[in-house]
């Protein structure tokens, strides 16, 4: 059910504000997923398609299934991050993501790797739909 | 258009997480009004009104048109606040409270002071709506 | 470097509030990490170990070092999930938890399925540091 | 206390995430106070002051001490905001802003109009410091 896909990488970047930190000092660990997802958003953005009119047009949603997520350095207030998004796996209803996390360029220093999982969905129903034909069509041009 | 309220102070405790807290060691500022709405809404939920409904059968929903909030002190990671809830003003189609935030009991340290308004409108189209009668019912009981 | 642990379940009750959910109805994602993060705290906190000591006496923070969720079911506002923790694996510096996330009672509908690991770390430096015999303690009792 | 200050208004732009949002489909009312405080942060990183060497260096760290905000219009997700930040009022150790938030260009929709006081305290003992230096100079340049 997977097909080739681009090996291209889309990189989004992230400024660290207070909001994103916790006493400890450093980005609390659920705020990186927010991270994850605007990239996945700006990705898609960059591709033409808003997610919005998917919900009011297509009547389908992107939901995510799965998140692996591996903490490697902790990110501190202030810190720019750059926030990767390329896709590793293509199902009818589904989009595998690999997502990192770096401080300063791309392949500086890792601060999280992610494996993320996207399914699409029925906006009322909430069961499996096929990913519309403005998604795929942005893929395989 | 307002009228007379009681004048009982709803309280309902809050601990402080690390999802609260910010890298100044102290919980954010915008998190403090969460801790409010987690207040009103269980006091709403106390006087037997749920929202979810609300919006399913009544086609309303609350929403926020002001907040004044002074911080007084600030709360920690671990700490357990207290949070209150009073009716200061009840219009038509709003209503105002009182909140205070303290850590120990209530009247103990003020950490914030607060005056939050709720409207009530349509849910579809955000115009101002009368106060289901639920509400009503529920605060004049 | 992994021994033999309880097989309790430790659970903790968390309410869905506005804060916690997205325009698309449901719970947003990187939410729930805090909730699984809330019944980590607590589930310590019932063993008598308060984090705030943890870093003041001890000098140590504990971490996260990886997530796996497997998001199942979405969960609503007003929801009423219980979030459980389980430890499946000790090491010198680290601990491996599984968590679920329940709507209505554990066992009745899995909303989320998780993997979390947390390290024990220095609070200046970052390195690894073994777990703190108050944490050890409480977890052969 | 209050000296004349500047009437330039700093922008800064926040697009809208799913993180931002809740399940009345709008961005959740806590959250802009996160966007007013992004503004204020780049406003005074274009100052060329950053808040961890104030932190740091100086031993000092700014936090609120008031904000009344007028919610006027819902923003939804995906749409592109605009934030300003205004200096209304400057004291020895304090500033108070006027904030506002549009969709669009600013001067279109106005979403919310803000007023927030942010005072200059020691790091450690949290009571009042002058503001430094390299703030008063940025202000007065």
């Amino acid at each position: 059910m997977t097909s080739a896909v681009s090996a291209a990488v889309f990189t989004w970047p992230v400024r660290v504000y207070w909001e994103d930190t916790d006493a400890g000092g450093v980005v609390y660990y659920a705020n990186y997923l927010k991270f994850l997802e605007r990239a996945r958003t700006e990705w898609l953005r960059a591709l033409g398609v808003e997610q919005g009119p998917l919900q009011d047009q297509h009547g389908v949603l992107l939901v995510i299934t799965s998140v692996e997520a591996n903490y490697r350095r902790p990110a501190h207030y202030g810190d720019l991050l750059q926030v990767t998004c390329s896709i590793t796996e293509r199902g009818k209803a589904s989009i595998g993501f690999e997502q990192h996390v770096y401080r300063g360029r791309v392949g500086d220093e890792l601060i999280l790797q992610a494996k993320t999982k996207v399914a699409c969905i029925d906006a009322k129903g909430f069961k499996p739909r096929p990913l519309p034909q403005i998604i795929i069509g942005s893929l395989t041009e």
